[in-house]
Formats: C-alpha cells, structure tokens, sequence
C-alpha cells in the first residue's frame, strides 16, 4: 500500500467518522422525518453517501462482495434514474425501519469492506475517480445533514439546541468598500489538477465590463433596514415570481427569523434561538429576497464570473474561517480588510446555472450529478459555515431554486462602475 | 379509599400500561412519524392521552399541580378548539422533539400524580365521569395506535414484524345464514347505567320492516370472488364518489394487500406479510367497497338500527373473541353457529353518522367529543381485534369517513325479507 | 292521437320552450363559462337536456334516426357511465364550440324529430316512462340553469342584470310559530300514481318523537343577527368540516351578499345588486351554515321526514307562491299565517341523504339518475322560487353536499317537545 | 400635423384594425373562455390593448378625456401592480361581461379619443414613446392571440378551422449545414435608433469561443425519429426538471399533435387537422424538448449570443418569409441555401433570460414590462409566423417558461467546433 493510497484511506475514514459525529448529536427520533420535500431524514443521508460507496465501488469493484441488504438500494437511492427505481422523495419521511442502529451497522459494514479494498491497493484510474466523487459526495451530504438537522429542529416549538459553543459576537461593522475590477477577458473555471465537478471543468474567456464589488457581505443590520422600510410589502422591489412567493408563502423575514417580544430572534445550531446579530452576515435568504435587497439599494449581485474573478484577485486567506470544523455553524461577524469570501455563506450570484461552454456530462450514472439540473436554478459561490474546508474552491459552483432559503445563503452586492 | 376507589384506580394503571405496552414493540423511530393525515405518530398518541389526565384532571382538580411543560399543551392537543392553538394536523409528523423517552417520562409525571389524587378520595361526580372519559378515550387512541402502527410498518418495504403469535388458521368456513327479523317498533340506544359516549345516549324509538341479517361476516375469500370478477373495474357497482375514489387511487384490493408473484397477500401485525386467508373475514375496506360489494352481491348493509336489534337478539357470548387483549390484532374464522357480531372487525353499516332525536352535546371541552363530527362519515358497529374488551357495547357507535380504510373494517350484509 | 298525447306534446314543448326562455335573457358569451366546477355552462345544459331526448327516447324508438351530430354525445353527456366516455367535468367550461346558434339548431332539430314521435302515437309504456323522465329531467336543469346564471352573473364585478320586475318588498314579519306534531307511527314516501323519482318510492314508516316545527322560514333580518354576534368567528357553533370550510373559504354571511358602504347587499337575479331585504327569508345558505344557525338559536333543523309529515298536516296551498313561473327568481316575505313549505327555498333537513328501505335503482342507464349519490349528501325539502311549479312535491327529495350554497337553499327550524 | 404624425396615426389605426381583423375570424362564444392559466380569453386582449392607451396615454395626456367605463381598469388590468388591484389572471375565464360587443364599443371609443389626440399633433417626447410602446404592445398581443385562439379550438373536439389557404407544401429538404463562426469578442444588443425593448438595450461586448451552427430549423420528421426512437421515454436525455413535466404530463409529442389512427396529425390554425408535414419546422416543444432532442443528437442549442451573430452574419433576407401578414399561421418548409433565421418559429436558446449588463427597468409602471421577469425562463430568439413582421429584430428578446410550448416554439442546433 502506497503513502497514496494510506491517505487516501485516512481522508475517507475521517470523512466518514465526521459525517458519524454531525449525527451523534440527535436523537434517533431526529433522525426519521422529512418535513418538507427539499430536506432529507438524516437517517437516509447516513444510508444514502453509505449506498453510494456500496454501488459504485463495492459492488463493481470488490470480488464477491455481498450487499447488507438488497432492499436497502430502493431505499437509499436518489435521484439516479440509471441505477433503479427510486424512493418518491416525498416518503422518504415515512420510512421509520431500518432502524438508525441498522444504518450504522450498514455504515460499518460498508466501512469494513472499503478497508479491506484500500488495503489491497487501488490503482483502477476510473476506480480512484469514483472514490474521491464518493468522498466529495459525502462532504455535500455533510453540509445537506446540517441544514436539514436545522430545518428540522428549528421549526420544533421547543427549539433544541445542537450544539454550544461560545459564541464570536462583534461590537461593531466597518462600512463596506467597493473593489474595483477593470473590463476585459478574463479566463474562468476550474484550471489546476486536483477534483473538481464536472460543471466547473472546460476552463473558458469570459468578457467582463468594468465593475466593482463589496469587500464584505450584507449584514443582519443592514437587512433590517430594509425590513423595516417596508421591503417585503412593496411590489417594486421584487421580480414577479418572487412577489407571488412572498405573499403566497407570507414571508416578512429571512428564514429562521422569529418575531418575539418585539426583537427579531434567530434559530441558530449553535446555541438556540438568540436574539440577533446585527454585525453577523444575514443569512437563510432566497434569491429573490436577494434580488430585491440589491434593487432597494439600488445595486446588483454580482454575477458568477464577476464573483470569481474578484475572488482570485481580492481574496485573503480563509485560514481563520467558521467552517464546518469550528462547529460553530453560524455566520459571524468579521472585520479584517481584504476581500472575505469563503466560508461564512453561500452568496446568490446573478447567474442562472447554465452549462459552461464546452462542458459534458460524464457518462453513465454519475453522469447525472450535475448536468441535468441546469434549468431554473440560481449559481452561488463562496462556501458556509457548513461546508467542509476542503470542499471550497473559488470555482466551485453550487445552485439552489431562487425561492429556498433553507441553507447558508446570503448576500454579497456589486455595480458598475 | 373505598373500594370503588380501589378498582378505578386499577383500572386506570391497566389501561395506561397496555398504552405502553403496546408501544413497546416499537423502535423509538416508529414514534416519530405521520404517513397521511388520518394516521398520528404513536408518540403523540402516548402524550395526547396523557395530556388529557393533565388538562381536564389534574389542572383543575388537583391543587397545586403544576404542568410537566408548558408547552406540551400545544404540542399534544388534538382537535380541542375550546382549550387553545392547536397543532395543525399535517404537522404531527415532524416533531421529533420531545422524544420517546420525554414523553415516557410525561406520562410517569402524570401517572404519579393520578396516583395522589386517586389516595386522596375522589367523591366529585364531575370529576368521576371525566375520569372515566380519561379512560375510554385512552382506550379509543389504543385502538387507533394499533391502526396507525399498522399503517406505519405496513409501509414500510421491509414489512417489518410487530409481533408473532401462533396463528388461528381455519381450513374451512360454513355458507352464511339470513336471521330474519320481523316488523316492529324497536327501542335503541344505551339503556344501561354504566358508561356510554354521548352519542349513543336518549334510547328512542325506531320501526324496523321486516329484514334479515348474515350471521356471519363476509370473508377474504368471497371478497376475491368480487375481485376476480372484474369489481374494481365496474362501475355500476359504485357509488359515484366511489368511482372517483376508486379511480383516483387506483384501488384494486383491500388496503394492506399486496400481490406477490401473483398470489394476494396481506400485511399483518401478527407475522408481517402472509398469504390471505380466505377462510378469515375481509377488513380493510372503505365503506365504497363494503357497498360496492353488498350491491354486486345484489344484497345491502344493514342500517346501524338494524345491526343493533339483531345483535341484541341473536348474539352469541363473545367471551373467546380474538379481542385486542389476546394480541393477534387481526380477525380470524370463527364456525360458530350462532350471531357472532363483536370483536373481530368494525362494521360498515348503512347508517350516516347523525345525532340520536334526543341529542344534546355536553357543556365545555368535551362537548366537542362527538357532536361536531356528524356529517358525512358513516356509522360502523361492533368492534375490532384492536378494541380492548370492555370497550365493547351493542349500543357503540364508531364513525369514519366513507373512503378510509386503514382501521379494521369489514362487511356483514344484510336484505329485505 | 289520443288526447293524452296531445297533452303529453304540449307538456314536452311548453317545458322545452321555458329552457329556451330562460336563456333568452342571456349574450351568447353568458352561455360558456364554468366558473366552478359544480356550475355548468348554460349552453351545456341547453345542448345536454337535448341529448337526453337523443340518446334515450329518439335512437332507439324512431326508425331511421340519425345523429344530429355524432360528437355531441361525447360534448352533452353528464354523468352517464353507462352511456360513454364522458367530457370531464372540468373542461366543460373551455368548449366554445357548438356555439349558442349551432345548439339551439340541435335543439330543434330534436325537437321536430319528436314532434314526428308524438304524432305518430305512443304506445309503448317504457317510451312513455322515458318521455316523463326527460320533461322531468329538463325541468331540473331549468332550475340548475338558474342557480348557474346566478352564479356567473354574480361574480361579474358588472352586476348585470338578469330580469326587472316589480319587487315584492314587505314591512314587516310575523314571529315564528312552532307547530306541533304528536309522536307515532308515520307513512312517508310517494304514495299517489303520478310521476316521482326512483328516490322517493317506496313508500314506509317511520317512528317519529313528539316535535314541532316553526311555521315560516328563518329571515335575512334573523339571520343578520347570527353574523352580527360573531356567528362566523365562534367554532362552537360549526360541525368541525363547517369550521374548516368558514376557515378555508373564509366565509362572512350567505353567498352572493356583499358589504358595501358598511350595508348587506344580496345580488339578486332580480334587479342585481341591492340592498338585503330582512323580512325575506334568508337563502344562498350551506348546511354548515344552517346547522351552525340553529345551534346558536338552541333548535336544530327537521329531519326530512318530520318535515314530510309537518307538510302534509299543515301546508297551506302554494297557489300564489313565488314559482320559476312568475320569474321573480328570488325568495319573498310572506305573512300567512298557515305552514307555508313550498316555492321560496330548497329547505336543509337534518337528514343524511340514503336510500329509502325498500329502494331499487332502475336498470340500465336511467339507473345512475339518484341512487350513485347516496352519501355524503344531506336532503333538502320544498322547492324554490326557481323550481317548476308543477315539480314541487312533498315527498320530492333534493339533495346537496353540506358545503353548497350556490342553489336558493334556506332554513326551517324545529325542536323536540 | 406633420408627416411624421400622419405615419404613426397611420400606424396606430393599421395595428388596431390588425387586432380586429385577427378575431373577426371568431364566434363571441371564442372571445370569453381561459382554458389555462397561460392562455387569456380573446375578449381580454382586446379590452387590455385599448386599456392600455387610455390608461397611460388618453388619461394623463388628452385633456378631458373621461373613461369610458370607471370598472374597465380593473376588468383589463394585466400585471401592472402599480397601477391598480389587478384581476386574478386565472379568473379572466369567467368574465362573460362586458359582451364582445361592448368591448369593441370601447376600443371604437378609445380609438376616436386616440385620433383626436393625433390631429391636435403631438410633440412630447415621452407621450411619443408611449405610443410607439403602445402600439408594439398591441402587436405583441396580436401574437399571443394567436397563440391563444390555437389553443382554445384545438382543445375542441370538433377541431374548428380558423382560416383556409392555400398550403405550402414541401416534397423534399435539405440537409442541414452548420455555418462556422471563429471565437472572438463580438457587441450584441440593439444598437440603431428605432424603437427597440429595454431589455434589448445596453449594447456590450461578449466573448464567444469557437462554434457552428445550424443554416435551417429541426424538421418534422426529423423529430418523429426521437420519438420513434423512444426519446419520451429516456431519462437520460431529458432534464431532471423536463422527466418530472414529462411524466406528470404524459407528454409523447409536440402541443397540438394528435396520432389519428396510427398517423400523426396536427391541428394547424390554417386548416383545422391535418398530417404532420415532415419537412415543415417542428413546433410547439417547450425547452425541455428542445434540449432533449439536441442531447439526443449529440448536439446542443445555442446561446441567445451566438444565435444573434451567426444571425447578423449570415441571415438571408426575409423579406419572402410566412409571417403573420401572409395569414397561414403555421411554419413552412423552406429550402433556401441562405441562413433562414427569421418568421417562422421562435427560436429556444440555451440562455436563461437574465438582465444585460447595463440594464435598467424604465421608471414607473412601464418600468414592469420586462424586468421582473427576468427570473425562470429561457429566451427564444427570432420570431414567429404569427408576429407582426415590423415586430422582428435580430436583438429581440423574447422568454417563457422551460415547459411552455403553446407559442410557436421551435429548434435550432449548435455545435462547438
């Protein structure tokens, strides 16, 4: 066995162990229900990034290997239309057997077997491949697990608490500045050696006009303001699919925002509901509360290329980041003076995700990872305070439906200049 | 404590441990969840049953009780409009706190201070027909546990096994007999002094025309006879919201059954999935197919009046009966030759679920027990394999809506003479 | 031909010429819509009370008939299963061909086609059965059609006017007086030898209890009071799907009243909108809101069969009532002082709709006329301002969903004694 | 009056009369009915058209001027929310009143205000273009008409002929030749001076790499053999988005396609139902089509980007071209050997429709026109047989929904060389 593949290894057990610890925190009753279709049990996030290694690597790749169990595919799968017939993802939250003790099993299980073929020795290239798309894939499901555990907790009237750690409060915000970037072709996409997803390969020239780009994000304060004016009851700041959601879905606030005694209040993983921080990055905006922010300031977001390349060039170091491994699971608030961009949350950008120029899906069933979602959904960039550190890269590009809110997201604003 | 004293509190504990014990079966995940409207998690049962002792005994009754949380109010009341918010419905299913363990201990904490009330005399008349209430409704959400269990895990593609008794398995069955009945004015309702529901209360006068009644029920195996020849499928057999139903669903069987390569099977609580038994009664049927079956058969169900005439006239004991106490939870062949009515499953009558001339809903929160849902359910009589035994009367009237199906309901018919 | 033909002839075009009547008042754009799912397009029932005659009297009693047009069974075709695939209920209103000119050719074309029928003797008893079912079926549309006119001209924020005639305005109203019937042994049903549907025959006994029955119906002033203590807002009073209908619907008073200036307006096919008459009784009324009414009064509504019995011992003659004929279309104070039952409203009875005892439903198609409905549906006695005079009979049973109040529904009371 | 304000009256009234012209072809039944929610009733469109001047220019511009009808605002009111509670778009369907009629009684009224407006000569800049904006509004819902009086008689059953011309039928087609165009910063955007959309506006420079494209549109038969080939039932080519609509909707062909006894036929305006013509462009496919079948092709659709140059450089005249002038309302076979981009479907392209760079919503409610649906939908690029041929522009941007294809919609292909 090669130092290769012993790291190779480690860093699967380590993110297999980490994806253990986000749920050692919940009950087994946490673990069962779907409250509505976007968030997933955490039971079958468990059981699913486990299937993935037992269907792509297990079965093809090791000798004799048996499933756990030849009903756990229909159940854990989902959304690859090319390997069987899925779960409706609607009754994933009725599926109380197997048990979360029977998940961990099949987790170790899984475990055990995977370990075995690390110790043989890999040197398949399709086959390495296919690990670390298991390994990324797992970290996505880390950041999913933990917006699901808050959907799911949040909306409980007792309000648990995940986890409590001291908290990082600020005292006070600088104003925001705007970085400059000049017009021209610039050259966009992922360009180094190491994994990325498909939707960021195909490095391409994009042409940007002259711009300019806030050095920090929208603040809880500052989103208030807007509150507080009225933004969420005048039509004109909003585009029209999103007037109808506001009023169809009574929206006054972002999301996991509670009104009480008169003091907005926030659900937070990190400490309960608590009073909020109005120096702290807003967060749990859809796009179009987003969109209708930048358009009552009378600026824009940013586009995806836009982001990029003011990231490449303005970025400091995210070393001293609140990612994931802080497990602090909350935005905070930061002061330094160059460009933070990663790891406090995921910024809406003004870009449909749409396919880069030369991109293609791979083949086969991971052929359906990215590219058949590439219709109605919004890009946004940057990372959160849930997203492994390891799995943030300038190029990286998430994409959610403009009216969720359930994840880290929020806002970033941008003009020209 | 007089004796009277005595045997209520008995009966109390009884029926609170067989609550507990009938949840015992259960994996803390099974607590958690709601598959559709009609099915409450058992976990909610557990708290809402406990929660009744709390808001309508011990509150009021008991001094100086304080509340085990306060807002277990709202998380555990049912349709109670009178007594505050409560939850909606839908969103049973996702409260995943407090958990089982919580809510065994809510129900210790009540227990307990039943228990001091009870040592302290109880003379009060109000206070000892709510009591009572307590009791039967307790007893009631039992019945409905077990339905919902059945629900839950009958969902479930893994079929799990709630419990595993040695089967009453019968190798034939008798032709039914018509017991006539003759012409009259009959007097129906509770006539007894014990303990009845409002809604069977102001025995009153009805003319019967002459009728006759099976003495048995119709059984799985003459119900397939319906199947086979095209029943579903016919729709001169339904009534037209049938139709729509049966449609709409795509109904083809009693709920609960499968066809498994080519053979019907059935989900059981007692063994999981098995083959049906033709010998045993039919059960799991909406009202549309009870009716849509009797008229197939050129027969019909009989009126709820006539039910309970000729159960009172012509029923046998039903001391042996396969009642929930025996643990079988599912209806069995029975030979005897005489009126066997109670104790295997609920049955359809002709009869909508409307008050009795004399009605009078009761003054406060429990008013709201029967009265309000008298319209558009139908009345069904006897009693099930999941009614605890002394929760059986000839006067009992049980209610659903025509088109539900996941309680155990079944079919007697009945024919003008 | 025999003077009963004669009759018959003239009977058929008098009936089939009021249809014509009622839609005269109509734009040709008035006869396409289908606002609701339970409104009909005007055209619809112009072409489908042809297509009756078509299909169930001409083809298969007129030698060498042929098809006015082949598709317009598919288009007029109801709810007859049994006849072929019918027009989903829901698209009725989307059909903007045939227009009006093109259906009323059909209509004479049928028309012309019987009148060669009438002429040549009839003889055949179950033509002339059919013949009697098809005046008595166009009948029944002419009041739909009304009730649907209603429907589409109200909701136009134009408030066209259907029809002015002189109104019939009092100053005053009597109390209410409660006439009392003994309790025994009653027959009900029809019993005469003229026309009835299969739903009435069979005619039976029934015991009734000591009641009385108020002899006028309840007021729009009566029932002001109701809105005005807070009748809407108070569950106490709402069956529970009455509660959630008030909620879901978000009922305020009757259907078609409109608060204007802080005044009650009733649109009314008379003189469209204008002020509510409060000595007229009140009607545009669910059975929610009927039962809801008499709860808070303390009474209840008659079952249908006391209301059948009231009617016989007490009716006053109906002579000069308020029929379809004298087309004032909308309900009138009356100050008699005998039982006036027939020819303002279609009166609520507490009575679930199922058949009677001895019910058989027709063979063949004719045969889903009444029996497929029986469920969920309550019976309704009387008839209204917009029933044909010669359609009012006291065993004549109507029947609605609980929700409905689209038809001239109103309210009697009446109480145990 | 100068001769400039002679052309735009002249232009005006030859609009107007247009309008008229394309519903003098319909029955009033034709004008009232919405059978979706995209679809408006013809009456509607042209009450909103005449709306539209008396709103933004009889009202604030011709002294005196009152309104024809105070009720019409409301009645015609589209989307503009700053100008007044709209209708609820899905109950425009119900508005039998005003009558056709009525509604031309208005426009006539609008029309004369209009022509007064006009003589008394007009030399505001911003009443100018109010006009201008008018009037292409008005083209753009002579289009939509279109569109919707297609739908509204291809949903009848009789299949009703709107118009009968002559044919233009093809016995053979070309091959398709992709013409190349080298990568390079190219400006698109409007850039004369005309009147062109804000969304047009804010000409810039994009960068596109190297690609090809198609010289003429899909055929007919060429997309019969993606669906002979199975293509409706292959996950894999469709987006995630695209497989869910196509399963819901149980789509296996183009909108109006129709298989009559083993052939495919289409309902076309001009002619009613016909044979699908295999060498006629194929439309009426959503994008989720259109993307399929380029997948399925190995190919792609192409950027709103690349279609704009390929169009500049290489677009024939179209001077010859079926648009809605020539009144066959249906695409033609074309067999030029130039790049025949214009006038007879729109073109899908693989950009979702988003703001250009410098874009900026107009002040007021006019400001609503574009911008706030910039959101969800994908831009179509070219024009149709059914638009006006003064209303085609290389830099028109026209949008919809991914999964609507009641419009003339159709397929172009791209490549990367």
């Amino acid at each position: 066995m090669v130092l290769e593949d012993i790291e190779l290894k480690e860093r699967f057990f380590s993110v297999r162990q980490t994806t253990g610890k986000i749920c050692s925190r919940l009950s087994p009753e946490d673990h069962v229900v779907q409250p509505v279709v976007d968030v997933s049990p955490p039971k079958w996030h468990l059981g699913h990034t486990t299937w993935f290694f037992e269907t792509f690597i297990l079965q093809p790749y090791k000798k004799g290997y048996s499933l756990f169990n030849d009903k756990y595919g229909y159940l854990f799968n989902s959304y690859y239309e090319s390997v069987g017939e899925r779960v409706i993802r609607t009754n994933r939250g009725n599926l109380t057997r197997p048990t979360v003790q029977e998940v961990l099993e099949y987790r170790g299980y899984v475990n055990t077997h995977m370990s075995e073929l690390f110790d043989a020795g890999i040197s398949d290239k399709e086959l390495l491949g296919l690990l670390e798309l298991g390994i990324q894939h797992e970290q996505q499901h880390q950041e999913l697990l933990l917006y699901d555990i808050k959907y799911i907790l949040g909306n409980n009237p007792l309000f648990p608490i995940y986890i409590n750690k001291p908290g990082q409060h600020s005292e006070s915000m600088k104003s925001p500045d705007f970085l400059p970037v000049e017009s021209g072709i610039y050259e966009v996409g992922y360009q180094a050696s190491g994994f990325c997803f498909d939707n960021e390969l195909g490095a391409h020239k994009v042409f940007l006009h002259d711009y300019a780009i806030s050095d920090r994000l929208v603040t809880n304060g500052e989103y208030l303001e807007f509150i507080n004016a009225g933004g969420y009851s005048d039509f004109r700041h909003w585009l029209s699919e999103g007037w109808e959601w506001v009023k169809a879905e009574e929206v006054i606030a972002p999301y996991h925002w509670h009104l009480v005694d008169g003091r907005w209040h926030q659900y937070s993983l990190n400490g309960g509901l608590k009073e909020v921080d109005i120096y702290a990055p807003v967060t749990h905006v859809s796009y179009f509360e987003a969109d209708a922010y930048a358009k009552w300031k009378g600026l824009r977001l940013p586009t995806e290329f836009e982001w990029e390349i003011a990231c490449k060039r303005h970025s400091g170091s995210h070393s001293d980041a609140n990612f994931m491994e802080s497990e602090h699971f909350e935005p905070v608030a930061r002061k330094g003076s160059s460009f933070q961009m990663l790891g406090d949350v995921w910024e809406w950008t003004g870009s449909a995700y749409m396919p880069y120029p030369y991109y293609q899906a791979p083949e086969g069933a991971v052929g359906e990872y990215n590219g058949k979602f590439m219709v109605n959904q919004m890009v946004l960039r940057g990372g959160s305070c849930a997203t492994p550190s390891d799995h943030i890269r300038v190029s990286y590009r998430n994409f959610f439906h403009p009216h969720l809110r359930w994840m880290f997201s929020g806002i970033r604003l941008a003009k020209h200049i």
